[in-house]
């Protein structure tokens, strides 16, 4: 179970707070019904993808004998599958490793090529428009690097996934390379639970259905109405949007980093718009890492100007605990307060009294409150996410699910090379 | 060489520019001469550590054996040494391992814990108060764990590094351990260049005395009045600090990945204060990578309200580059242009174009382009950043070594304990 507190100081007035959730709210039915958005229905239809995975796999050698799931990805293509393969994997110690190659750091390449066996790796590319130039540039390194014979004997090594029209499905197409398609309603930040996330986590080994179920029990919680809370968060986040443009994601947990780099990207590159009037809205995100950013962001939070909201990230259970051992440290017997209570008690209660130390400030809090971190609590996370962002869009009447600022630097890049050649 | 360039976009109007260059400039000089900010001296003074461990070592058999360091410290008592391990690594094949022993999380810490093998192990217990309680209690873990003797076989094993009149200190006196001081005057976010950094990455093997060279440098530079862009630059943040009240700090390079978390935490808890005059100001720290984050952050900084300013850090020389083979792609023949380039040309082309876009918006950006990666030039990288914050604290008239906003939530965290007990 997750729990969502939101606290008073989150509920500050909002003028017709009640109408304008109900505005929100047809605008999210709107769009699902009228395929706008095609995240909301991924929750079912990604278990297809899942059953075509398992039974290739079944079928398929190579995927058999493969260790390492090598995923050639870049932003929404692997920033999602990269958060779940974090906060799964140290209570999943049978799963298969996956290397993400997403920068075109020459130093980090190399150094990702050399731990790689051919022999025993998968090699995911994942692009949504099939074009995008990290990608396919990393691609033709591991062609050369690898010697991978894409015509030949490793042809089943390779796996696309892509939009079904772009050019990169047609290539898969001519060369008979297995190809997953992710829907055209599904833009690359929310795509994580279609075939972006689903292959290369299923590939692994990770009980990808629980994931999607997670998923689905919050989606339907919300079309029935049943977690209006996050139409309540969203609401106050874009009706307060120029007095607390900055939202701190602090995730207490250290496997939970990635997360909150998965959500910069979804609510940074989806809330940041022009709107309908012409003028530019936005809320800035920011990931941290509890306890270790209290020790970095939690003074300015506190002291520093009062633009931030701040969500807190929990764990009650986090399956494998450790006791902080009853020993008395001569001279900084202060901290013995601690002793006989466990690592998860220690970072929880950081977590506690940093919100309470926040929320006695007036600075508006909420508390996500996960059980465990497992398949169906992060699928349920990764929706709520999904869906906060598509309220906040919503009722800033913005366009979420486009990213038209990132285009002009793309076309630069091109004429650095055009005109240097 | 590293190379400072700011856009005119950030030299806009400032009333009085240069007459409060001159009186932040007077602030620092100040700073150094009373004392007050001891970090000015370290590139000088830190030279004497790095000969004191070095004598240790060549006098003990458990440091000349060890080939892991652990560091039990957080916040500005690991975030320093982290940045700069991870952006050395690459390209020093040969130094010894470094583990962070950071976050109070129990699953990380005996993920963590099962990769040391305590006969092959140094121990750095870091804290500048001495009585942090995620450090002493990772200690006591770790005590307990690996069965240190601390009273025996293994207090070479463990050497503290602490100030001077703190309970740490004393604990360490009174077991006869090895300890290095962290000066009164440093505190930790300014603290890198003390023992707190220079312990661990020379026992690693990194050159220390080229990074407090290239610190020194800088420092030389900038009193002597040959780095004013740096006045330039403060003085502009700090005037403008509402309208641009979030900085970005772009780093085009994996692994400069922590180091944009020390720039999160020196300019968060430094910058994010209650002014003389009783108004909350600060500056909000934003760290992102490059070219990853353009598929992020990006749509945000173009569309997304004018708020914030944005550096660009770039390697000219990767060192060890990797070239896009000569590969045409079927169908994906318009990312040809790239074929025959290095990922560093990409790499730094993305930068190049993603600044262009950004700076041809009007919003303020500028660049610091390093040559290399290696420790000369991240000692003038530390520096450079330390500069610039005591520069904007000065301009914005705050205390920027305090951070008496985390008090409360430290207060609340032991009453958690005491109560439940």
């Amino acid at each position: 179970m997750t729990d969502y507190q939101i606290d008073p100081s989150l509920q500050q007035s909002v003028p017709s707070a009640e109408e304008r959730m109900e505005e929100a709210y047809g605008a999210l039915v709107r769009e699902r019904e009228e395929g706008i958005a095609g995240y909301y229905n991924l929750p079912e239809d990604s278990r297809l993808v899942i059953d075509e995975v398992e039974a290739q796999a079944a079928s398929t050698p190579e995927i058999q004998a493969a260790d390492t799931i090598v995923v050639i990805g870049i932003g929404g293509s692997s920033l999602g599958a990269k958060a779940l393969d974090q906060a799964l994997r140290p209570l999943h110690a049978g799963a298969k490793r996956i290397l993400f190659l997403e920068n075109p750091d020459p130093l980090e390449l190399q150094a990702k090529f050399a731990r790689i066996d051919k022999s025993k790796s998968l090699f995911l590319v994942i692009s949504k428009s099939g074009g995008t130039i990290e990608t396919t540039s990393i691609f033709k390194a591991a062609i050369e690097h690898f010697g991978l014979e894409i015509d030949g004997a490793d042809r089943k090594r390779v796996i696309v996934i892509t939009d079904k029209d772009s050019i990169l499905n047609r290539y898969a197409d001519d060369h008979g390379l297995q190809s997953y398609l992710i829907p055209h309603n599904v833009g690359g930040r929310f795509s994580v639970l279609s075939a972006v996330g689903m292959v290369p986590l299923t590939l692994a080994g990770y009980d990808t259905r629980a994931i999607l179920e997670g998923a689905r029990k919050l989606v339907d919680d919300f079309f029935g109405r049943r977690a209006d809370h996050l139409l309540r968060k969203g609401i106050f986040l874009a009706e307060h949007w120029e007095r607390y443009r900055i939202n701190v994601l602090f995730a207490y947990g250290s496997y939970l980093e990635d997360f909150t780099k998965w959500y910069v990207q979804l609510w940074g590159e989806s809330l940041g718009k022009i709107d309908a009037e012409g003028k530019r809205v936005g809320l800035t995100p920011a990931g941290h890492i509890g306890s270790v950013d209290q020790h970095s962001f939690l003074q300015l939070i506190i002291e520093g100007p009062r633009d931030k909201s701040v969500t807190f990230l929990q764990i009650a259970d986090f399956g494998e605990d450790l006791t902080i051992p009853r020993i008395s440290l001569k001279h900084i017997e202060k901290n013995d307060y601690i002793n006989g209570h466990s690592f998860a008690e220690l970072l929880n209660a950081e977590c506690d009294a940093t919100r309470e130390s926040i929320a006695g400030e007036g600075i508006p809090t909420d508390l996500i409150r996960m059980d465990r971190l497992d398949e169906a609590h992060l699928g349920e996370l990764i929706l709520y996410y999904e869906l906060l962002t598509s309220i906040v869009g919503a009722a800033l009447h913005i366009d979420t699910y486009n990213q038209p600022g990132v285009e002009l630097g793309k076309k630069i890049l091109v004429t650095k090379f055009q005109t240097k050649d």
